[in-house]
């Protein structure tokens, strides 16, 4: 269960490319630098936000060559926020963040932003309002009510199913409030909801503990695909697997490999990927190479996804 | 007050390009064909979503070659409904929609989303919920908290103001009631509102009435730029010009240029632009040109135009 690392180009700050003003494209003359910090590969989600970091810089880049990146990864929020504050010295237009932690990157993004960057911030958000210039995030009472969507039409007839909670944050208070409210009348019991951060050794372990304590299990939702695995791996052990759905959360490329190839105690997944640093890098850049004003809010859906359209959600060179 | 369109090479229906598959781009080796229906460019707006939805198709087009576009205007509901089932039967993959009206639309892109088309609708939606893949729009109750704000900050001790309404429609609604809430306790008081269609001549007419009814005003808001231009010759005529704050709406060039030049009778204006169009088809381009999950909603901020910030809201060379 363990997540090889790809071997990135990136170091604590690397220059993707610097191209010269004569190759710069379409209306907008002048270059720009976008700066990106993001928390290091150092589990699962984060790896794949690298990975998808490194290929759309370098996708934008190619398509762009008129604009500039610099990319640091951070692996704790100190870091984090020197990296902004270094970047903000070597002049960048823009910076796109996806802060390690709220409120200690909230002053150091707030420096740069009155020092007329752009500001790009992902997910997590800032813990004041009104800094970022665009916002890009995912859609967390969504996820839990397309949980529930999942198994009403697993058990039409109502059921009892054991929940795997997060780690305790407000994304998973909102995701587990929505699921609760979305199952009410639908005959839909929970018989139990652990935290299980996430995470699969948790995952197995809160698994272990349900299939003990319960003789009859109709599914089980483990909120996020590295704790599903964790208790896939008990209920095969326990013999129980035709006993009961499994459903994770997030669109982990291996559980996404499993339900297209139809045999793997998946059948399906709730999108809430680190993909949704894409959007962000491409709007930010394009901002700059086609003068697209692009102030907003851009939330992305978490769809359920099934064998039917589970390809178009697969990377298959990513780590998560 | 006219607007001359740019000559466009829009026919009915244009083929911009089309990409061997050998010059495919990034991990997507299947060029994608897009198809793109919009309004004709009849009136100030809809010209300005020409230009940028042209000159937005040919920078994608250049950065990736793989992709292929349709783009089809309308100048009627049923017209534009007739494109889409053409542009279905050549086999596009994805569809980017600015409705003319929402009604009649609907039953067409539902069709083509049964077919498997990727549904991108823009600023006036789908008269359904759920048929989108990604939607694109303006933040309408901004719109009016941002035109509240400019006359409360230009006018701290209160004042008298007078509105302009827009076309009777949902959107017009949205706006006047948040515009009114954002003014209560401020003593900020609306001495009337007509409607004025969002128009010049109509905002010529209502401003004349407004200014033999009321011998002192501190304010007009418009509502929208054309009709803004329309209350600034009637209040130039009238030789009041220095008495009033005239604030439009929407983001036209000509009052942008104003703007920047500050000697024109506005000092800001609010963005709601056409060129929403533009991250509309720019994220729709990168689902395939880069595999980016791109489902969502993202809604495009209105702020405050003015003099600090309008370079970056200027388009000399578009029609609006």
């Amino acid at each position: 269960m363990k997540i090889t690392r790809r071997g990135f180009a990136f170091g604590t700050m690397t220059v993707l490319a610097l191209a010269g003003a004569g190759t710069a494209f379409g209306q907008d003359d002048t270059a720009a630098t976008i700066g990106i910090s993001i928390p290091a590969a150092t589990h699962g989600w984060t790896g794949g936000l690298n990975y998808h970091t490194e290929r759309t810089v370098a996708a934008m880049q190619q398509a762009f060559p008129s604009l500039r990146f610099l990319v640091t990864t951070a692996s704790d929020a100190s870091k984090q926020a020197n990296d902004v504050e270094d970047m903000v010295a070597q002049g960048i237009d823009a910076l796109v963040i996806l802060p390690f932690e709220s409120d200690p990157l909230t002053a150091p993004v707030k420096a740069a932003k009155a020092k007329g960057v752009f500001i790009t911030s992902v997910d997590r958000g800032l813990a004041e309002e009104g800094i970022e210039d665009l916002y890009v995030g995912g859609n967390n009472p969504q996820y839990g009510v397309v949980a529930a969507g999942y198994f009403k039409e697993k058990l039409p007839q109502g059921g009892k199913i054991v929940v795997m909670r997060g780690i305790p944050t407000a994304i998973d208070n909102i995701r587990i409030e929505a699921f609760e409210k979305a199952l009410e009348g639908s005959g839909v019991e929970i018989l139990d909801m652990q935290y299980a951060n996430w995470n699969p050794d948790k995952g197995f372990e809160v698994m272990q503990d349900y299939l003990v304590r319960f003789p009859k299990i109709d599914g089980v939702w483990a909120g996020d695909d590295d704790a599903a695995l964790g208790a896939k791996a008990a209920i095969e052990q326990s013999g129980r697997q035709e006993e009961m759905a499994l459903l994770g959360g997030s669109g982990m490329n291996r559980v996404i490999k499993l339900i297209m190839d139809g045999n793997g105690g998946f059948d399906a997944d709730i999108f809430y990927p680190p993909t949704l640093i894409i959007p962000a890098i491409e709007l930010t850049a394009m901002k700059y190479a086609t003068q697209a004003p692009i102030h907003g809010q851009y939330v992305l859906d978490s769809p359920l996804i099934t064998r039917d359209n589970a390809a178009g959600y697969y990377f298959p060179d990513s780590p998560y």
